[in-house]
């Protein structure tokens, strides 16, 4: 491997005590913020700073195609996947919209479609032409796989040295839950029936065959569990890869990763197998409805953030859930403490945790 | 009763259809933005067009006390009501932090706090010096009710005459989680034991404290269950009042309502009692873990946006919830469509839906 990934630091637990102690002097009941200040705990440990930040965020779209569309799996051509990089190109698409709303850096990055698709906004990053049909031949090589990888840390190296705070990962590929759920299958050792949904909208008949797809394709390729670069070169994808190298990029920056739906989560997973320490610089951002998604966030030990039947993906669930970030720091950043504010506080001594 | 309050329109299911259609048109697959999507027509519908905005958002914050606090049902003292609305003026508390970063309109209206505040800040609309101790007699006299829900809805009539495009209101009570238990049980003809929590943060004996006050208030006062104004007469609060009146003139005047938590949630029960066509105008934007607010939220037929934790009011879960809002309006308003973006529909029939 070009890259060893093993230089994230741990969290900050004692900043972490500090901020708790000091969210219980700000002018609320103790603890009436629920999951807004176990939030701002989490970023303090995380980035190691007492009063984080996490605008501006960056949102960096990793797009591929993948060969196994060739089985029919997904309710759209595989030519969507170069189209829906075109409306992303022109603010269209979801993502466009959400990102725009929380004011985030954006990018596109071209990590493997199967066309060429001009344009000066694209960052043209293409390891292969969509990868093989993984029902029939690895979907890449080990080599793909690890500059799929290393493309995703750099373009989230790069985003970080301009100053987002936050990193939001998303994706396009027609046909990406179907290689999401092989993979999750391999490394959770999972039943399929657990991980396999509708993805962009097939029938239950649809899902059926995928479902097939998926179990010949395994028994064909035998990824070894144990090793997240042989599972993402075997039954993986492009953006998969790269959204992971991206994850570990922000993690050992101590940037916080707003994770999004199912496709994310299964590259969060990959993040977590390749360095474990990943997965603490992680939020989901929501559950999405995709069958699937709950078992990866269980193994990520996460609970999202909102719960809104999305299944969209490009890491819009990502974006919509980032203002609870946002609200989380803002009130340890701007709320007044009880001192300040010259309030009778029902226990004077909680005083003491204030900075 | 001063006003009637029977003016609200019904809900716009024509526009509500033609925006299903239209959504189906947008470039995703059909249904993936789930409860995003639903929000959108609920928007259309409410409004009554097919692209609704709720920007700028209006935060109305009502203050008052609650004689029943010398009973001791609350872990604060009675002064900290008006130590709060200073804070609000200050822009320190959890609602000014929340309401700055969704960039509403914002007021203060003391509609009945215990100690007189000086500032131009404040609207100075101070019914009575807090309400009676409702253990003892009624909380206030049905012309006080009548006027304090003519305050509230004066109030929103006002800023939504400013512009606003969406209603929160908040509230500021040591005491008002008795009060709202108290409504409540008597309108949902429910047990105390489901509807009385620990406010801002009583201990379990405190709890059954402040159970028994309200048991023997009611056993007391006998309000009328299919009387809100009885109700809120006799063991209600200024400020719910007030919250129920600036929810009817939102509803009136066809602008969506973002309804916070247990006693914001307990004036929608009492609105929508007033007038059953006002909780079509509503969105609850969390789940409390207040004890009740999910009895009140039944009640009003509605899901919650947010499931947080939440338990500080203020109409801080509402503003925490707004930007979910933002997006749907935002996604109806901004995402291309499949024919706008030529890219290949699975289901070209869809197109038709399109306006």
């Amino acid at each position: 491997m070009i890259h060893t990934y093993n230089d994230i630091p741990p969290l900050d637990k004692r900043v972490g005590k500090r901020v708790r102690a000091y969210i219980d002097t700000l002018t609320k009941p103790p603890g009436s913020l629920g999951r807004l200040e176990a939030i701002a705990i989490e970023l303090a440990e995380m980035t190691g700073k007492p009063f984080p930040t996490v605008t501006p965020p960056g949102v960096i779209i990793f797009a591929a195609d993948h060969g196994v569309t060739e089985e029919g799996v997904s309710a759209f051509p595989q030519n969507v996947t170069a189209q829906m990089v075109q409306n992303f190109l022109n603010g269209g698409a979801a993502i466009n919209v959400f990102s725009r709303q929380i004011q985030a850096m954006f990018e596109i990055v071209d990590v493997g479609v199967a066309e060429d698709i001009e344009s000066s906004e694209l960052v043209q990053k293409k390891v292969r032409y969509g990868t093989a049909n993984f029902c029939k031949q690895d979907a890449m090589t080990r080599q793909e796989a690890e500059k799929a990888i290393e493309i995703g840390y750099e373009r989230a190296q790069t985003m970080i040295a301009k100053g987002i705070k936050c990193l939001i990962v998303g994706e396009m590929g027609i046909g990406n839950t179907t290689a999401s759920s092989a993979i999750l299958s391999v490394i959770l050792n999972q039943n399929l029936d657990e991980l396999v949904g509708i993805g962009t909208g097939i029938s239950e008949e649809g899902r059926k065959v995928k479902q097939q797809v998926i179990e010949r394709s395994i028994k064909a390729r035998q990824p070894n569990p144990n090793d997240p670069l042989d599972v993402l070169s075997k039954v993986g994808g492009l953006e998969i890869a790269a959204m992971a190298g991206a994850m570990l990029a922000a993690a050992e920056n101590r940037i916080p990763i707003l994770v999004d739906g199912f496709i994310c989560s299964t590259a969060a997973v990959i993040a977590k197998c390749i360095h474990p320490t990943a997965a603490d610089y992680m939020f989901i951002g929501h559950r999405s409805v995709e069958k699937g998604h709950s078992r990866a966030i269980r193994f990520l030990e996460k609970e999202p953030l909102l719960q809104l039947g999305l299944r969209l993906g490009e890491g819009s669930g990502a974006a919509v859930a980032f203002p609870i970030l946002q609200s989380s720091t803002n009130m340890l950043n701007e709320m007044a403490t009880f001192q300040s504010a010259g309030i009778s506080n029902k226990n004077e001594k909680r005083r003491e945790g204030e900075f």
